[in-house]
């Protein structure tokens, strides 16, 4: 018999409400439905079901009048099957609704997360696959992809390639279609890959955008990998997390998944409702398993707060979760110029990925995946970019045209 | 060669941004990426590619200095393909994340709705099979599903079917689970729904949770189906929409879907962010095939604005898709009282659905069904429910305990 419990918190905003009544509410609510009325044996027997208020702290907001409580909730393990669905049903299905309430944290079990193999490579395996173990890795973004064909994609991957970049990825709206099929899209950027491997001595690994019906899923996956894709892009947050967990956990799905944030923004960016980007894009997508996890930069147009970034960086690498890390991914506005900042604010556990930085640089594509790796090259030399930019022409074209950004 | 569109609506806040130029820049960015820059010639070939913007207008908000523009983008079908996750991610995957911008509406070309065969009975074939066509329909929740046995549950659903119910559904939260195992529970529930059958002379509908690994789904389908479950109550969001369009679209998943609206609250309610309520559990649900949507109603403690209420309802029942309509089914807070109300609101073609409604009744489960089959009855009879109540007990009971809601 199961005793354990995984813990859910909300921030919880009411001008009124008795946050403390509200609590037992949700505890009592969210699992057996009803407590204080039921017979004494009733009790004995439904006790193991009957969620428990962890903690309740009230605060008053910044705007004038306004208060919120952040309350924590035990839910039994006993209430739930093994899978994130049942999870967030449980902790996050009509709660959601009730009130102005965001799920700001996650503590599942051991026992929950046990059910969990997790990334499959983890940002390790990544780098074990890539050989690369001492410096942030470069991935690099298709510059268009709908409407282009084959000899044009397999032209682009090439250019992105040759500048040493270590990932590229398709671009996340590009779904099966007659121009670039999955298989015949796969054969030509492979073949781009091994050319630019050879040209460069260098492993790359590209994360096909894994897409279709649901129960095609699979299917697909396994037709690109054998086809000869050795990652997969996938849109996690439009087919629900247990289907990435299910990707995750077959052994036939033999290469690294990049967890695309598409449809974040419907969920993170409220203070009032909706899920936090530190559990929706950190700890789900690790527990779920993502070997790489996308999420708005925070220096870039599509932004998130400095500080929810970090978070979200946290949760994929936190030592205390059972899965292995998972590697970040700050991602959009991203150009060489911000490469110091970069490693300076996530530390040398990150991918710096950039589309516009590499396809826009003045020298083309393949310049710009070697700026990129010129402004990491200078970050680990503890040379400024100016300087270095002195004796390496790409890096140096990347910031007169960018500028370096400092903060 | 395809060359229709899917058109979206979004309204976005931003005090200063050309809202104009914000469209073309959407129409452009989330379609073929860059346009001014290309070649004549690639512009040919990139044509049909190419997002419009089919209108902008912009207004100021109730918030001094607020301003916000609603903007409709058609994406050319031929970007995506026939499902609803590559549509969503193309209308509202990476633009979720750029700003304040909610997605408001959405109009699918006719092409991709011809994709979608939806409902596989609707409003009218779920009435069809339950053989009623002259009132609103009656559904009860159980009051309480976790941690208990196969014993009570068969209890609680014979209970709750003898006062006349029509359809009477699973606990969303109820799982896979060593007390009620699926088979096992929808044998011990369908048992008990022929006896109230023989008992009532009356037709029912038992929906079972249907739950577990998103690649199961199918297959615990079919085990319910084969076990005698006569529909299923599924939490699309927990699984993402293409899940909920491949169970309704297979023959062999041969009874109707009742969408439960867990985990909504974290995309409708905010003004700035997320998916409108009349997009996420109306157009989306009905066009992915469920036969019945759940929604907060606006009369209890999980509140939704009646006007968005109603617009949900529109979504449902509007005859220009060319899916089946599916059944309203407002939730949460309903007690007789409330059924003039409810049909006033919502018409003739909705689910009176109760759980507290039913089992508070001072009678029991039984007299609570009786208590809303009465209310429904005293509205078609044209009487008020405190005049129909003086010859009918069970009403008089509901109506003394919760009183009658005018408005």
């Amino acid at each position: 018999m199961n005793n354990s419990y995984s813990k859910a918190t909300y921030r919880l905003y009411d001008d009124k409400a008795d946050f403390h009544k509200k609590a037992t509410g949700i505890a009592v609510g969210l699992t057996v439905g009803s407590w204080t009325d039921l017979p004494e044996a009733a009790k004995a027997q439904m006790q193991r079901h009957l969620g428990q208020v962890v903690s309740v702290s009230a605060h008053e907001s910044d705007v004038p009048g306004e208060r919120f409580a952040d309350i924590t909730i035990a839910y039994p393990d006993a209430n739930f099957s093994r899978d994130i669905p049942a999870f967030l049903v449980t902790a996050f299905g009509k709660l959601s609704m009730d009130g102005r309430i965001k799920l700001i944290d996650i503590e599942p079990s051991s026992d929950f997360l046990s059910a969990f193999p997790g990334p499959k490579f983890g940002a390790q395996g990544v780098r074990d696959l890539l050989g690369v173990h001492d410096r942030p890795l470069v991935m690099s973004i298709f510059k268009s992809v709908i409407g282009q064909d084959l000899d044009n994609l397999r032209h682009q991957f090439l250019q992105q390639a040759l500048g040493g970049v270590d990932l590229i990825k398709d671009d996340e709206i590009l779904f099966e279609n007659p121009l670039s099929p999955l298989v015949k899209r796969v054969e030509a950027c492979v073949g781009a890959l091994k050319e630019a491997e050879q040209a460069t001595g260098q492993k790359l690994i590209y994360f096909t955008n894994l897409t279709g019906p649901t129960f095609s899923l699979k299917d697909n996956a396994k037709r690109a990998i054998e086809a000869g894709a050795n990652g997969l892009l996938f849109n996690v947050l439009a087919y629900g997390f247990d289907a990435l967990a299910e990707l995750a956990a077959d052994p036939d799905v033999s290469v690294p998944i990049a967890a695309h944030p598409a449809m974040a923004g419907a969920f993170y960016p409220s203070p009032h409702y909706g899920i936090s980007a530190p559990v929706l894009l950190g700890k789900l997508m690790r527990i779920a398993g993502a070997d790489l996890s996308l999420f708005p930069s925070p220096y870039g147009s599509v932004v998130m707060p400095k500080a929810e970034n970090l978070a979200v960086k946290e949760a994929l690498l936190d030592p205390s979760l059972p899965q292995k890390s998972a590697m970040p991914v700050p991602s959009a506005g991203i150009h060489p110029g911000l490469v110091p900042l970069i490693m300076g604010d996530f530390g040398p556990e990150v991918v710096v990925n950039a589309g516009g930085g590499v396809h826009g640089h003045p020298g083309g594509p393949a310049a710009g995946g070697q700026a990129f790796r010129q402004a990491v090259d200078a970050v680990l030399a503890g040379q400024s970019l100016e300087q270095y930019a002195q004796t390496h022409e790409p890096l140096k074209q990347a910031i007169e045209l960018w500028g370096v950004r400092t903060s």
